[in-house]
């Protein structure tokens, strides 16, 4: 299901986002539970508690991609969430199947992570937060459909996204199990990770100005080029970034126009990812980035802007949900094993959204080399299944807790 | 007649070409002119001598734009060719007009110079000059339309392209009328400048090839990111340029790949637009940004490529035209004036191509500020009458010469 043939692209209310919530309605159906698309384009699936009605846990992870995706990036989670139930539910009245503990279980696919579509990450599980924006409407796509077109041609009503929303008292909490997105299980030679927290994580779109000009006719010194401006600012930023710590910053995304072969660039817009691990010096970081931009436009008589898409504080794993992730992992260990490890999470996820609300914790499948956003990203069999096993464990840890 | 409302755009073989093809058609046959579109989608207009068949001087320019064009690029040459036929031409047997000289005068107006279209500059002229190759027919557009699917829609038939090539007895010569694209005659505050030569021009576009990954969980020793490596590299094609003179690099394009905000490009592609008044030079400055582009990527553990899309090299304008335009702009200068400046372009032009089957000759428009290739690029009506003067003047001391 892939808006690219040979490759894999699922973007926010595309056809292909509609065909794999169908699936998932499918897989949530064939494990007992009631699967119903939210306002928002969220797939949810729920398998209530012998007390219907009474708040659930919800487990999952999201179906969208990146262009030219992995197999495995949220998708995996959400499949995770589905074996966690088979494993867990139990027999209930008449031909159906409950949940055995004092909460219900709901599996959830979000419907937008990666912000691919409309440059902003993280809608779909915003709207299940609560904390969707008005402004977000007049987002566009590369083609200039704005959000609110995409919702109307995907057959939603932006009027009733509220209607995703949740209350914290109807959950318990949220698990998500993800790949990490990372080298460091891999080169610790461990399956599982405890997520700490969740990095902190702004967004900017920026603008470059100069003036477009004949490229055999101007000279250097009457030249404003846009672009040559953006790559010194490209580089400034990773000069920047690798000499702190835990703060990473990439320019995902550039273009110069007119973009011919013979003009000087009179514009160049491009993208800025910013993350650490604490807020505070991810701003100093960017405080940092914009007085070089300054410095480096200023010289090249340049005009610069920055449009911020995207801030999300750090969110910090719940002490309670981490101990019991924690010992679903050790679960699937030797005795006598060392502890697993916990680390934070570099790469933002549905949880950073759902904090809001709710509890959250999550745990990591290792993810060989660390490539993630790419066709060669893998996850092994064998690590999945412990991470079925080890997010079953946890969620009867939790049982087990909340009696 | 522009594809962009509010801009000036006309490509190649796009229904502006075909416009302003039955547009110019009209202006010629309005100076009694017969007019045909030829194999190759250019226009032209042909005032018989005396003698029927007689060789043909022929005067011109081209119309086909950059996108965001200015006004004058290339049209106000062929307007100036036919006021220039329209003062010079006398009448013929019953309601015609002749050329009054022992040769035809013909305007052309190219099809495409400045290659926005096909990434290949000069398709027009190159026709003209029975130098078209066999491999550019697989050229495309961003569409991805080839140059021979654009040719069978535009109504033109790829094998007879041949038909539009002149042989070099049928011309006694090629004179244009262009705007500077530069600042020279500003600068010195005159209205008309006699061309030397046409800049030596080669163009590349360059693809550098990493690794896309996810930005978030990738320390910056893991990764390969191919759009610092382009950044790096469109930095050291100024620095190498501007330290030697007369030699102009310029990257005009440039995108990364995939695309995405949250991922480290995988891949970046770039233009280079590499003139300079010497071949050798030239050359000499390719190889030194050769040499620079091996370091950086190497250090970056990038790979690069480069494919050269159009190689040019100097053309010197025939002395005698040379010396024919100069006494025609002699001829519009205050007695006692000093004379005419005489300056190399650094710009191509269709000369670049005609040059191949017949001498050459251009006459420089002053170009306010040298701002070209855009909306604000400008020349005064003074100015321009001042070139239809000059441009007359010329033929009648050619035909002297010739006589």
């Amino acid at each position: 299901m892939s808006a690219t043939p040979g490759e894999i692209e699922r973007v926010y209310l595309s056809t292909e986002h509609a065909r794999v919530n169908r699936l998932a309605a499918e897989w949530m159906r064939e494990v007992g539970m009631k699967s119903r698309q939210d306002a928002a384009g969220n797939q949810l699936g729920r398998l209530e508690a012998a007390e219907h009605g009474a708040p659930a846990l919800m487990i999952g992870s999201h179906l969208d991609t990146v262009p030219d995706a992995g197999r495995f990036d949220g998708i995996v989670g959400v499949l995770i969430g589905l074996e966690v139930v088979r494993l867990l539910r139990q027999p209930g009245p008449g031909d159906t199947w409950i949940s055995p503990f004092p909460f219900a279980l709901e599996v959830v696919a979000f419907s937008d992570e990666e912000g691919t579509r409309f440059g902003k990450a993280l809608l779909g599980s915003s709207a299940v937060a609560g904390t969707w924006e008005k402004e977000w409407w007049a987002l566009a796509d590369k083609d200039g459909t704005t959000l609110r077109q995409a919702f109307l041609e995907f057959g939603l009503d932006p009027a009733r996204v509220g209607e995703a929303s949740r209350r914290p008292e109807e959950l318990i909490g949220y698990l998500e199990a993800h790949i990490e997105q990372g080298p460091e299980l891999d080169r610790r030679g461990e399956s599982l990770a405890v997520v700490s927290s969740i990095a902190s994580a702004r967004r900017f779109q920026l603008v470059v100005e100069g003036e477009a000009r004949h490229a055999g006719g101007t000279p250097y010194d009457m030249r404003r080029d846009a672009l040559l401006g953006a790559s010194e600012a490209a580089l400034a930023v990773e000069r920047i970034c690798a000499s702190e710590h835990h703060i990473i910053g990439t320019v995902g995304q550039l273009e110069a126009f007119p973009g011919a072969v013979n003009i000087v660039p009179g514009e160049a817009r491009f993208s800025l990812d910013l993350r650490g691990e604490f807020d505070g010096q991810r701003d100093q970081v960017w405080n940092a980035i914009s007085r070089d931009l300054d410095t480096i436009m200023g010289r090249r008589h340049l005009r610069w802007t920055a449009r911020e898409i995207h801030n999300a504080p750090a969110v910090m794993c719940a002490p309670l949900l981490q101990d019991v992730v924690r010992e679903g992992i050790v679960s699937t260990l030797a005795p006598g094993s060392d502890a697993p490890a916990t680390i934070f999470s570099r790469a933002g996820h549905d949880g950073m959204s759902i904090g809001a609300i709710t509890d959250v914790g999550m745990l990591f499948l290792r993810n060989p080399d660390g490539i993630s956003h790419h066709p060669d990203e893998l996850v092994s069999g064998g690590d999945v299944a412990l991470g079925i096993r080890a997010l079953a464990e946890s969620v009867l840890q939790l049982s087990a807790d909340k009696a």
